[in-house]
């Protein structure tokens, strides 16, 4: 199926906010043999709006509008879709109690600005948006749908997950299956990669594709299927991603499509193990990545955040003539940072980062983006030097995510009945 | 002016890179008067493309595209714009010199494959890209202009500044200019603060318009004005930004639209003061997001991130009686973290949080997303007790704003010369 979508928001235009939904709208409908065939970015302005409704109902079937339906003047979507699609606007009793309960659950009392989001067009079916005052619109003519989601990315991610996606999917219901399979992989490029699977890729029959989807540290690798035949599909699926883990052997750092910081958390909770950070240039990244992930307290006690040589001293117990001699950016500094959390949090192992994230603090032996990384575990305390390109963001999510891929790494080298 | 952009590429509609370019166009363009219209994201695919400039010509004089420049059998940008206003690729020798120069500076040897960009239509004015391998081409058809750009983001914002920008100005001389205006608003949700200054915002004249844009913990607002007379429009905007943030009085954290982390940073350095936090459900966010803004070093010791109680006793002197007799997510405890973050990490200020981020460990006292927060300065301990709707994240993401927000309204309390 193809699908066109339309970010509607003056504050895409002058580039205040970048547009994330049309993103998350094709990561998430892609793996169901759904394409986005291409994505507008338009004005608040009825007659922009109503335009690209024209030309997007050209190439696909499906519509999926984000944005303009907050219940403020500059708000002006729903009006334009209820002159597009006819009808007039009517209070929802349904959509009033949705309000109702989010602005509750927010500690906030309803007022009458925020009650005309139960204003909603006669030709629309209602969908409630639950964590959210706007309701989602979903117009059909002439078996072409459109529906209109809110701009706020969280919103438009939950309702796509709980309610979208599942409808979408059973009101074009087709004879076809889809599967998909990833592998995460470490240790290349993509084009090294795509180079070293050439021979497996062209040996892939028609009704397998394989995307190649380069995350910060890693290559994710998606097999998607489509057949006729649900059961032929997911064993030949199985079947091909089972060869392609082999091929890739210890580069694959996992045969599915897992955040690196839950890949972490399970791996510990496998040897039993215990895990505190001692960041410097991630400045509490990996401690937020790492709690990020439900479940987290049961294998992680804690971080030390050392912005300050003091801090290291103190905190993590590095040695003064440590810092003195190798300078607080080196690996001989992070494995004594690694040391010093374990003692200091009470841990089987820890990460340690120090680095310059730029863009001050540049040298000709340790330019912007040099950053050592200590992991400690039961088997022994290491150390690495790394030089990441890029900005200060980058630097920072970049090292965070390859400490993370390292210490996983030295977990799983130790036998599971470590303690 | 009116501009439209057309960012091409397959990977930009599968989610895999997210369009940056337009935004930095946007950014670029709009303080000289012009405005992008639209933006189309289309596949590396010659009848989308030509559709996507037809589409943007018939609402702008002047399209950018970009992406779709490289020497890969997917990028076809080039034969596709040389196909639509005509002429043939001809070998250019000056583009040549520059690829050879561009790739002896990434250390590499031209092979035939890059050698080919230096392929170039007839109709087009080359411009030559000093950072990167694929020329920028210039073309003009009946007044209307099309500039075909490259789809490397640091390329395109390089070239924009160095000779796009100039050029296009040069180009079409306008008599209009445009000013943008931002206030930073707190402790409104959007719909009670549009009913706030809802008499204001009609008294605007039409060459000022009002933009509503919530972000967690606060509401954005912008002030967007047209005019060709340039000096009367700075007047103009000046003085009902001015009028806007009077009314709005206590309410403005920030009179310019500057992320929350830097206000607070800079507030540090007007008081002379330091900072350090510790943090129990935001695991590290806070810190994170405090130390991705550079210059941080200067103001911020560090962070203690205390998830297991042992570590909030052993490493932030909070008492085992408090926690007993309040449990860990209480006022009392958070002020004592943050008295504890100034001892340890030597500051004056501290940010401490602990809460429930779910999906685990709600109980009916203290449901998930229950978020106490601690401020310390030199003026006092302080503690607050929230309650933050959504999942885990959303709430690891409004407890952190909220934290930092306190903790620039308490230290813009203090005197200037407070140490």
């Amino acid at each position: 199926m193809n699908l066109s979508v339309i970010a509607i928001g003056d504050e895409l235009l002058i580039g205040q906010v970048i547009d994330t939904n049309s993103g998350d709208i094709a990561h998430r409908l892609n793996p169901f043999g759904w394409n986005v065939n291409d994505v507008q970015i338009v004005a608040d302005d009825a007659d922009s709006i109503k335009t690209a409704i024209d030309r997007a109902f050209q190439s696909s079937d499906v519509v999926i509008t984000t944005g303009g339906l907050g219940p403020t003047k500059d708000d002006i979507t729903k009006a334009t879709l209820c002159s597009y699609f006819g009808g007039e606007l009517k209070e929802d009793p349904d959509v009033l109690d949705n309000v109702k309960k989010v602005i509750e659950q927010r500690g906030l009392k309803l007022n009458d600005l925020t009650a005309r989001q139960a204003l909603v067009p006669t030709s629309a079916r209602i969908i409630q948006n639950t964590v959210g005052t706007a309701p989602i619109m979903w117009f059909e003519r002439d078996g072409k749908v459109l529906i209109a989601m809110p701009g706020v990315p969280f919103e438009t991610r939950e309702m796509l997950d709980t309610a979208i996606v599942p409808q979408l999917i059973d009101r074009f219901k087709s004879d076809l299956s889809y599967e998909h399979r990833s592998v995460l992989v470490i240790g290349y490029s993509e084009s090294l990669l795509a180079m070293t699977i050439a021979d497996w890729e062209n040996s892939l029959p028609p009704y397998l594709h394989l995307a190649y989807l380069p995350k910060p540290g890693l290559v994710r690798l998606r097999i998607d299927g489509t057949h006729n035949d649900k059961t032929f599909l997911i064993t030949e699926i199985n079947r091909r991603h089972m060869e392609l883990c082999r091929l890739l052997g210890a580069n694959v750092l996992c045969d599915q499509d897992l955040p690196v910081e839950k890949i972490l958390q399970d791996e510990l909770k496998r040897h039993g193990l215990t895990l505190s950070t001692a960041e410097s240039c991630t400045g509490g990244n990996i401690s937020h990545l790492i709690t990020s992930v439900p479940g987290s307290s049961e294998v992680f006690n804690g971080s030390i955040v050392s912005y300050s040589n003091q801090a290291k001293m103190h905190l993590l117990d590095v040695a003064s003539e440590t810092l003195e001699k190798y300078g607080a950016v080196s690996t001989q500094v992070v494995e004594e940072m690694a040391e010093g959390a374990c003692m200091a949090l009470d841990t089987d192992c820890a990460i340690a980062t120090s680095g310059i994230a730029g863009p001050g603090g540049g040298t000709e032996a340790k330019p912007v983006g040099t950053v050592c990384i200590g992991i400690k575990t039961p088997g022994g305390t290491f150390s690495y030097s790394h030089h990441f390109p890029g900005n200060r963001q980058r630097v920072i999510v970049r090292a965070s995510m390859t400490a993370l891929i390292l210490a996983i790494e030295k977990i799983r080298e130790l036998p599971i009945h470590i303690k």
